[in-house]
């Protein structure tokens, strides 16, 4: 998490010229996103007189992972939600209507800045909020007119977990290769089709997700969003809340209340709640594979704290050995 | 630039929970500060009612470098600058009136956000209210019960130089290792000595200065402040403003409004203007010193940016070709 590029003072005032919002009163380089820099922006706001109230904003500069082609789809994706009452940052666009602009090369965008902090050891109540929220974000996703592919699927961990091949996988743990070729097996011959899909956040980690104490102000860091199965979503923060953040412990209180707070919203089909086992499965798969490959391809010595993909073999593990019961409530791990 | 320590909503909120701020409402972790981490943090504040009023925070969190011994000295300094007009930080004490706490074995301390952004090119205008606000600190400086001995002077610079070696000083440039010596031999020799003196910032570069359009919001990152002559204080901050930052062009406009601006505050005597050519000289010496060190001792694949010592071997350069004469305006170059 870092900040990559260098914004001066000057850049900044001209950036925020083309915007209603304004004059420039403050900027901190602040250290959220891996694939972005990004800086928390004070400007005088709008309006006159009593009426004129600062604004604060999230000045997003898009670097590496990103393509600028999926800009819109990701902007689009946030006023969308946001219109449709969901806890998510407007765009703010320029005065031309545009929802991003350049500077040298780089797209750059003004995102609403959202009140709250993210948890790290959630409690039961706040697990039930995460879930209606995504719960919500999926019944609004319904009316979006834009789709983005999935390619972080099934076949893209397949092949990154080839990439990285049985050595240098055994270097970070001698269990994962075989944990993740078996598991690749199992998941090609067993991963459901046809389940209700549409945009999914895909990455909704506590890390994007802003609370003030019980309840959601923000959800943030849509980045990975694509069209998947609303389920599998919900595997992948079911997966992202309920475990300690190292995979160790799972959390029953915190998994069923995710659940409930999910289904009170929407409902799960049936077939929805008997596939999360192995939907919970795959997303395991989905981190153990990108983060071996960050694992082997990050410098040991680089300033970014290398996340462990054991961490999710350990997920993993668990899924595979409660099946449906984490799902359930008889876990009792 | 980086935050060094992750400190979670939980952590945070029993923090804030010590001081009379009200609750958590924001935290992001800010690039900001080579030796600290920090947050801006954003809390509910204090009154009730409409009188309610949200305060909004810089979290520091001392990680190296900085001496806890220190802290009363730099926290104190803060403080009595602010209680005499300087446009300085301050200080928030905690409710048993201490200015800072511990988390971790780390020292941390809240200090009062200030608007302003930092100027990467200033103008004359600019230079000219930075002459001034370091005038004042100088001014207010002389009532500040505390002391904090130079550690950065003459002897430092000469051992720093000494260890890192004429063939490493050769490996950065060729031209190094002669420049750096001669220069010590040059300052050893003609150091000033009984110039008036008191607490002085020493390291008051553009980075550390808040700006709104001309006028000085914020003068911050007092953790290299320590007892010295003022006059090499506004060598330092000439140095540190009057060039582009690579050192090579000398911008005789910004150099005029900086010295016009400090002596409009603080007149200074004739046996100081006398001595700013050799005290410049120094505070070349001074950045050429520990950006050698940390070029040598900074993984080139670090995420962090080396500076180039070389920026400042060409102001010395600069300051020993034109002498006097770059403090009189006459240089022209």
């Amino acid at each position: 998490m870092a900040v990559y590029t260098h914004l001066g003072a000057h850049d900044l005032a001209g950036l925020i010229a083309h915007y209603d919002v304004g004059e420039l009163i403050s900027a901190k380089g602040i250290a959220e996103g891996v694939s972005n820099s990004n800086w928390l922006i004070e400007t005088s706001g709008t309006g006159s007189g009593s009426n004129r109230k600062g604004a604060r904003l999230i000045l997003t500069m898009y670097e590496r992972r990103i393509e600028p082609g999926d800009l819109p789809f990701f902007l689009g994706l946030l006023d969308h939600l946001a219109a449709h009452g969901c806890p998510v940052p407007r765009t703010i666009h320029d005065r031309e209507g545009a929802a991003y602009r350049t500077i040298d090369g780089k797209a750059v965008a003004l995102i609403e800045f959202l009140p709250g902090v993210s948890v790290d050891q959630p409690t039961a109540r706040q697990a039930f909020s995460v879930g209606e929220a995504l719960a919500r974000t999926h019944l609004a996703a319904g009316s979006y007119a834009q789709s983005r592919m999935q390619t972080l699927g099934l076949a893209a961990w397949d092949m990154t977990i080839h990439d990285c091949g049985r050595d240098a996988l055994a270097g970070i743990d001698p269990a994962l290769p075989d944990i993740a070729f078996d598991e690749l097996s199992f998941l090609a011959g067993s991963w459901p089709g046809g389940l209700p899909h549409g945009v999914c956040h895909c990455d909704l980690f506590p890390d994007n997700v802003l609370m003030l104490g019980d309840r959601v102000s923000g959800l943030i860091d849509f980045y990975f969003a694509a069209t998947d199965f609303f389920a599998y979503d919900l595997a992948v923060t079911h997966a992202a809340w309920s475990f300690d953040s190292h995979g160790r412990q799972f959390r029953d209180d915190v998994s069923k209340a995710l659940l409930a707070g999910y289904e009170s919203i929407r409902p799960l089909l049936e077939y929805e709640r008997s596939a999360l086992p192995v939907l919970a499965r795959g997303a395991c798969m989905r981190f153990i594979s990108s983060r071996a490959d960050d694992w082997l391809n990050t410098p040991p010595d680089a300033l970014v704290t290398r996340k462990d993909p054991m961490d999710f073999a350990r997920r993993l593990q668990f899924y595979r050995e409660t099946g449906a019961l984490a799902f359930t409530g008889g876990s009792g791990a």
